[in-house]
C-alpha cells in the first residue's frame, strides 16, 4: 500500500445551482441562528447553557453547569462549521463572534490543559471516571475538529494551540504505560480529531495516542467493566446502579482489526471507522485496512438502507443485525450518514473505488439533504422509509420517528453535524492519487488543485440531480501530463459519453469505476461527462424481509417516495405495474423545482367492503392508478402525511 | 331488553377428539405442574414464594415477601382451574391439596376480612394506598372467582366464605358515601369477580359494589392522580418519582359508559368489558350494554388480529388505535384473547348474536391453543403472526416477541390463565334465553341443560376441526317443545346441511346467525349439522397497512401459516398465486394429526445476485414453488424457524 497524499479541494467554492441553496443556507441561517441558540437567545427554546458553560467554568460568570454533559461539542461543531464557512464566505463580523468565543473557551481551559465544563463546574474531582458515559475525550475531539478547521480558514492559532495543550495533557494521562489509564472513550471522535491534529501540526504523538486509542479499544480486561465496577454500578444518566456495560454498544466487544460486522451505536462505529482508515492511510497499516474493508463492506451490501441510511433500531441507536432494515422502526440518524461519509472519503483517500463515492453520493443526495427542511430550520434526527403519522402517535414502537421535521433546537447533535458537513462539501469533491487526479462527486465549484507539485485550477459545472451533464473546465500556467479520473457512477444507465475540448474519447471505466484520461493537459482544456440518467424500479436483496416484493424508484442519484399528497391515504394499498413506462416532468413549481416520476399502478379498493368487516374471502379488487413519485429528499415539506419509498410491484 | 338466564352446561363433560387432548393436559400435567412451582418445588426455576407467602402472613412460617405484588393471584387461578377440573374428573387426592391451600389461604385472612399477603408481610400500614399499581383488588378478584368455583365444583364453603367476609370488608371501604375511597382497581378484575360472587351468594351488595366500581371508573378528579399526588409521585415499580400516571393505561380516561374505543391495556380492558356487560344483564342498563357493543365493534371490526389476538404493542401491552396491526411488533397477549373469549361469552349470554360466537371461537382455535405447546408445559405470552428468529434476538424492537415457547414457570399470568379457560370449556358451549338453546360452539361433550324448567340431556359429537360434522342427541324423560338454535358460523362454504333423525329440514340462519329448530322434542331425537369447510384466501380490510396486498388461509375455524421447516428460509420471498386450487391433506403423522394446506405460488430467486449486492435494478425473478400452509394454532412445535401467517399474494 503506497502512502497516498490526502488531496487538496481544501478551499472548494461552492457554485452549484442545486448544492449552493444549501451551503448558503448554512451561511446565511443556521450558523447565525445556531449562535443565538448557543447563547440562549431564542425565545421559547430551552435554553442550552453551552456558551455560558464556559463563561461559569472560565470564572466569568457564576452559576451551575446546564445541558447535556456533552454540552461542549455544540459550540466546538458550530466553530468547525464556521471555520469551513469563512473558507467560501469571508465574513468579518462573523470571525469576530468566533474569535470572542475562543477566548472564552480557552480561558475556561484548566492549567494543566483540561478543558471540559461539566467535570469543571460540577465533578472537579472526578476526571476521567466514567468514560463509558460522560463524553468527554468525545468533546475534546469537536473541540480539536474546531480547532483545525478555524486554524485552516483563518491561520489564527489560538483555538489550536490550546487544543495542542490539551491533547498534550490527554497524552500524559492515556497509555500504555504503567500509571496510565488504559482506556478509550465511551464515543469515539478523539480518534479522528487526533489524526487531524497530527495532520495540520505534523506532531507524531497525536496520531500514536489516536493509534493508541483504536488499538487498546476491545482488549481484555474490558476497561469499561473495570470502570463500572470502580464507581460501584452507579450510572451518569440513571443516577443509580445499571448492569454491567454492553461492550456491542461502543464497538469495545473485540479488538478493532478483529471485527468484521458493524454493530453498536451506529455514529460510534462510523468515527471509529473513520479513524481507523485514517491510521490505515498513515501508516500503511495493510490490516488495519483489510478491518475497514471487512466492516465497510459489511454495512453497504448487508445493513445500509437504499437511502444511504444506517442503524435499523432506536434502541441504543444501532446496527442491528445483516438484512434487517425495516422501513418503519428505522432509525438511521442523520448523524450516522453523516460519519458514513467520513468514512468514504478516508476510504477515498486510500483506495479510490467507485463504490465508497456511490455510498457517499447516496447519503449525501437522499439522508442528509432529506434530513433538512427547505427552509433550514426543521430537522430529522430518524429518517424513515415509511411514515404513518397515526402510527407515529399512537404506536409507542414508533415514538421516535416523527412524520415532520422537528425544530432544530428540540436537540442539539444532528442540526449542526449536517452544516458542518454542507460547508464543508468541497473537501468531499477528490482526491489525488499521485499523478491522478479522481473526480468522486459532480458538483459545481472552482478550486485549485496539487497535482505532482503543479497547481490546477479547477471550474466543475454540474446539472446534477436533475440531468447528467458535467463540465471540468482546468486551469493552468503551463501544459501538464496528468491522469483525470471521473468517476463513472454505479447509477449511469446507459453509455456515458465522454468528450475533451469537444472530441469524444473512450468512456470505459475500470474495475475501480473510474474512467483515466491520462494525457497532457493545457489551459482551458474543457472535459464533457454526459451521464444518462433514468428513472428506474429498484429491488433490494431477497434477503431483506422488509423490501421483499416491493420497489423503489431511483433516477440517478435520487431515490424517489411516494407521498400522500399525490397517491391519497393508505399507501400500502398501492401496487406498482413493473411493465409501466415510467415518465419523468420537471416541475418548476413544486417544492422549489423538482423532476416528477410517475408510473402506473393499481390501488386495492375499500368500497366494496361492508361496514365493520375486517377480514373476508379474498376479492383483490382493485383499480388503476398514475402514481407520482418525489425525489425522498423533499419528503415532509408539505405538512403531515403517509410517506413511502418502497410500494409493491409485480 | 330481557332479563336472560345465563344458562346451564356448567358441568358439560369434554369427549372431543380434539379438545380432550388439551382439557386432559390441564388436569393431568398443569395442575399438578403448577402445585409444585406455587411451592417451589420445581428445581432450577426461580422460586414463585406464592404459597408461602400465605404462610407466612398466617403466621405459620418466619420470613419475607416473595415474588410479584399480585402473587396472591397464582394460587387464586390454579385453585379456580381445579375447580372446574374436578366438575369433571373427580380427584380426591387433588381436592385434598386444594383443601389445604385453602386452609393456609383462610388462615392469612385478618381480623376485618382483609386478606393480601404482600401488603400484610411487607406494607401492614398501607392497604388501599396504590390501587394504580399493586392490584390489591385484582388479587381479590381472582381469589373470590377461584372460591366461587371451588364452591360450585364441591359445594365447599370455606373460600367462599372467607371471599364474603373479604368482599363485606371492601364495601366498607370503597363507594360514594363520605368516608370511603371513591377508588377502583388498577387493574380491572374485582368487578367481574364480585358479579359472580353474587351470583353464587344471591347477595345484591356485591352487585352494587360492582356497579360502583365501574361507574367510578373514569370519573373526575382522577382517583389515581389524586392518589399519585397523596404518595409523592413515587412508583412501587420504579422506587422513585414518576410522571402522572396516563388513565388511558387502565380505562379511567373516561367514565365506561362513554368510552368508545378500546385503549390501554388490553387484558385490563377485556376483564372490565366483561363486568360492563355481566352489570348491563344484570341491571337491564341498556346505556352500558350500548357501550359494551360500541367497544366489542371496536375491537372486531378494527383491533382484532386474524387469529383473535387483540393488543398491538407490547409498550403497555396496549391497543394502539385502529387499524394498527402489525405482524411482527405485535403484542396479543394470550391473556387478552382469553379475556375477549370471557367478553363475547358474556354478550352472548345477552343477546345471541353469531358474531360474538365466531370471534370467541376464533381466539379458542387459534390464539389461546396456539398459546400452547403441544405437551402443555411451554407458552406464548406473545402471539406474533410473524416470527424472525434472528430479528427477536438482535433487533431489540422485538426482543418481546420469541421464536418459540417458553417454560412456563417463566412468568405466571398467561399459563395458568389458559389453564383455567380449557378446564371450564364446557360454559362456552351455550346459552339458553327463555325455550331456546343456543348452540355456539362444536364441541363434543355430554351435559344436562335446563329449558324453561326442564332438563335436556345433550350428547354432541364433532369432527371439528377437521371435518364440519356435527351432532347432538337429546335425551329428556318426556318429549317437550323448545327451540334449538344452531350457529351457522361465518366460515362456513357452501351450503349447510341439517337433518333431524335423518329428515333434512331448512338451514337457514336468520339476521342473528343461528337456525332456529322450534319443534316437540322427544327422546334419541338426533340433529345433525353439516357444515361445509374448505381451506379459503383471506384478505385484510385496506386500511390495514400490515395486511395490504396479502392473504391468509383460513379453513373452518382455523387460520393456517407458513413455516420455514416446510416452505424454506425468508418466507417473504414468497407470493401466493390467487389461482392456484388450495389442496387439503390430512397427514396422520405430522403434529399430532394435522389438515396440510397446499398453494401454488412463487419465490424471488436469491441466485442471481452479486456478491455485495444489496440493491439493484428490478428482475423480480421468481421460480414456481408450492407452499405449504400448516394450521397456526400448532406452529413452533418444530424448534425455531421462520413463520408467517399473511404472505403477499397475486
Amino acid at each position: 500500500m503506497k502512502n497516498l497524499s490526502i488531496g487538496a479541494a481544501q478551499h472548494a467554492q461552492i457554485t452549484d445551482p442545486f448544492w449552493s441553496r444549501y451551503t448558503s443556507l448554512v451561511c446565511e441561517t443556521i450558523i447565525p441562528y445556531q449562535w443565538k441558540a448557543l447563547n440562549d437567545q431564542i425565545p421559547d427554546a430551552e435554553p442550552s447553557y453551552a456558551v455560558r458553560n464556559f463563561r461559569i467554568a472560565a470564572g466569568l460568570e457564576e452559576g451551575e453547569f446546564g445541558g447535556m454533559v456533552f454540552q461542549d461539542s455544540d459550540p466546538a461543531k458550530w466553530l468547525e462549521a464556521v471555520g469551513y464557512s469563512l473558507q467560501s464566505y469571508p465574513d468579518p463580523q462573523l470571525e469576530q463572534m468566533a474569535d470572542g468565543l475562543i477566548d472564552v473557551i480557552v480561558s475556561a481551559q484548566q492549567e494543566d490543559g483540561y478543558l471540559n465544563t461539566y467535570f469543571t463546574i460540577k465533578e472537579p474531582g472526578a476526571r476521567w471516571t466514567n468514560l463509558h458515559e460522560c463524553h468527554e475525550l468525545y468533546c475534546a475531539g469537536h473541540l480539536i475538529e474546531a480547532a483545525v478547521a478555524y486554524y485552516a480558514a483563518t491561520g489564527k492559532r489560538k483555538l489550536l494551540d490550546a487544543m495542542c495543550k490539551y491533547a498534550d495533557y490527554i497524552d500524559t494521562v492515556f497509555g500504555a504505560e504503567p500509571g496510565k489509564l488504559q482506556g478509550y472513550d465511551g464515543h469515539q471522535e478523539i480518534e479522528l480529531a487526533l489524526v487531524k491534529l497530527y495532520e495540520v501540526t505534523g506532531e507524531s504523538r497525536y496520531l500514536r495516542l489516536s493509534q493508541y486509542f483504536i488499538d487498546q479499544r476491545g482488549q481484555k480486561p474490558y476497561f469499561f467493566v473495570g470502570e463500572w465496577k470502580a464507581r460501584g454500578g452507579i450510572s451518569h444518566w440513571r443516577g443509580g446502579p445499571v448492569p454491567e456495560p454492553d461492550m456491542e454498544y461502543g464497538q469495545s466487544h473485540l479488538p478493532v482489526r478483529e471485527q468484521t460486522v458493524a454493530v453498536g451505536h451506529a455514529v460510534r462505529a462510523v468515527y471509529m471507522y473513520t479513524a481507523m482508515a485514517d491510521l490505515a492511510r498513515l501508516q500503511n497499516d495493510e490490516e488495519l485496512l483489510n478491518a475497514c474493508r471487512r466492516l465497510w463492506g459489511n454495512i453497504v451490501t448487508k445493513q445500509m438502507y437504499i437511502t444511504g441510511g444506517i442503524g435499523s433500531t432506536h434502541h441504543g441507536e444501532a446496527f442491528s443485525f445483516d438484512y434487517d432494515l425495516p422501513n418503519d422502526t428505522v432509525y438511521a440518524e442523520t448523524c450516522a450518514s453523516i460519519g458514513l461519509v467520513f468514512f468514504a472519503q478516508r476510504m477515498l483517500r486510500i483506495e479510490p473505488r467507485r463504490e465508497y463515492a456511490d455510498v457517499m453520493e447516496r447519503a449525501l443526495y437522499n439522508l442528509v439533504l432529506g434530513s433538512m427542511s427547505l427552509d433550514g430550520m426543521h430537522y430529522f434526527y430518524v429518517n424513515p422509509l415509511e411514515v404513518w403519522p397515526e402510527a407515529c402517535r399512537y404506536n409507542p414502537g414508533k415514538h421516535h420517528v416523527k412524520p415532520v421535521r422537528q425544530k432544530w433546537f428540540g436537540c442539539s447533535c444532528c442540526p449542526p453535524n449536517a452544516a458542518r458537513l454542507l460547508a464543508s462539501l468541497g473537501q468531499y469533491l477528490y482526491t489525488v492519487v499521485d499523478s491522478t487526479l479522481y473526480v468522486h462527486l459532480f458538483i459545481g465549484h472552482e478550486t485549485n488543485v496539487d497535482i505532482g507539485g503543479n497547481r490546477v485550477r479547477i471550474n466543475q459545472q454540474s446539472a446534477l440531480p436533475w440531468h447528467g451533464q458535467t463540465s471540468i473546465t482546468l486551469g493552468m500556467d503551463s501544459a501538464q501530463r496528468f491522469t483525470l479520473a471521473m468517476r463513472l457512477p454505479s447509477w449511469v444507465s446507459g453509455e456515458a459519453r465522454l468528450t475533451v475540448n469537444g472530441q469524444q474519447v473512450e468512456a470505459a471505466a475500470g474495475e475501480k469505476g473510474y474512467v483515466q484520461l491520462d494525457r497532457e493537459w493545457a489551459d482551458s482544456d474543457r472535459i464533457e461527462w454526459q451521464l444518462p440518467m433514468k428513472a428506474e424500479l429498484i429491488e433490494g436483496h431477497p434477503s431483506v424481509r422488509a423490501v421483499a416484493g416491493k420497489a423503489a424508484i431511483q433516477r440517478g442519484p435520487l431515490v424517489y417516495c411516494f407521498e400522500e399528497q399525490e397517491n391519497g391515504r393508505s399507501l400500502s394499498a398501492l401496487t406498482i405495474d413493473s411493465r409501466s413506462e415510467l415518465t419523468e416532468k420537471f416541475d418548476q413549481h413544486l417544492l422549489g423545482g423538482v423532476c416528477v416520476i410517475q408510473a402506473q399502478g393499481w390501488k386495492n379498493r375499500s368500497d366494496s367492503w361492508n361496514d365493520g368487516q375486517l377480514y373476508r374471502p379474498l376479492k383483490a379488487e382493485t383499480v388503476s392508478v398514475t402514481l407520482t413519485a418525489i425525489p425522498y429528499f423533499l419528503w415532509g415539506n408539505r405538512g403531515e402525511g403517509e410517506m413511502s419509498v418502497w410500494l409493491r410491484v409485480r
